[in-house]
């Protein structure tokens, strides 16, 4: 078994990469890694990453970032980083990637917890998690070859709480390790279409 | 007190436009009318469109379309229609119009069934619905001058059954006029941050 996780160099992403060792071949790839590098951005790094790889069994998305400010401020430049890199840099990871996935695989997108509960200045954020969540449902009736596609929505992390943490007061912080079994129960378990809630 | 109606040319756009017409002065701009135009896939037009009209009371978005086809032909070329129109051109009429409308204002914007209950081809149109969902529940928490935000998700509609109506086999067809109160309700209304469901 071959998983490819884009954005293995974060902090879940690096939980997922190690606990996942045991069952299967991980490539990890992200902006800056020296593993190997992708700029979500961009389509062509996309089909340059996907054709360097080749097939794979499981693709994890963990990847995409997006401006935080006021409502007010927020303009269709600002917006335009969550569109292009939360929002369309996962989407596209599907739409290049679908061929390159065996049959009966897997795709595991990531939201977040943004899209159960609105905080101020992430509006931007917001919309691309509800683009990937509507795109999760509509597609999960629509995959080919037997190919199953979740996505994993985590509250803040523990480990991200001082960084965070005044964005989301009273949130529940959870665990990475904990956002990481969401992952191993997309990667392998049966289900589809399913939103796997870390809250 | 002043409405402006960007679609209001199509089949729920007229319904609106006509029954408003007893309290308010509605403008009804869309890409080829000859009241006014606007094309949404573009912030100058967006942006010349607010100059031009001035203030307003409520602004309501009816617009947007997207490309059909199954999951494994949909390129991001092909997305790029849904997310430009469907997506981003309701969400630049908030945030280019938002100095437009008035204290204690609202908005209206436009989703649809595809939200609730997925068909396959429609995952670029699914997406953008998900996209402007999440937006108005996050932008709710963060209007400022009291102005509020709302959705109208309409199922697909009798007059639209004939040209759709393969798409949404087992749907509910619902009257224009029922998609039209739901408008009024969210504009003569008190309520923000809700998606009026006409299902």
């Amino acid at each position: 078994m071959k998983i490819l996780v884009v954005g293995g160099s974060g902090i879940v992403g690096s939980t997922v990469v190690d606990a996942m060792q045991d069952v299967a071949e991980v490539i990890s790839v992200s902006r800056n890694s020296s593993a190997g590098k992708v700029d979500i951005t961009s389509t062509d790094s996309i089909k340059q990453m996907f054709e360097h790889i080749g097939k794979v069994d499981a693709l994890v998305s963990m990847v995409g970032t997006s401006n935080f400010c006021p409502i007010e401020e927020l303009t269709p430049e600002k917006n335009d980083l969550g569109v292009q890199s939360k929002l369309l840099g996962q989407i596209n990871l599907v739409l290049l990637g679908l061929n390159h996935i065996r049959d009966k695989g897997s795709i595991t997108l990531t939201t977040g917890v943004l899209l159960a509960e609105p905080v101020v200045t992430a509006a931007s954020a917001t919309m691309a998690n509800g683009g990937v969540h509507a795109f999760l449902k509509s597609t999960a009736v629509d995959m080919p070859r037997g190919i199953r596609i979740n996505t994993v929505s985590p509250n803040v992390l523990e480990e991200a709480v001082e960084r965070y943490g005044s964005l989301f007061e009273g949130f529940q912080p959870v665990q990475a390790k904990a956002v990481g079994l969401a992952y191993r129960k997309s990667i392998l378990g049966a289900q589809t279409g399913e939103s796997f809630y870390v809250y």
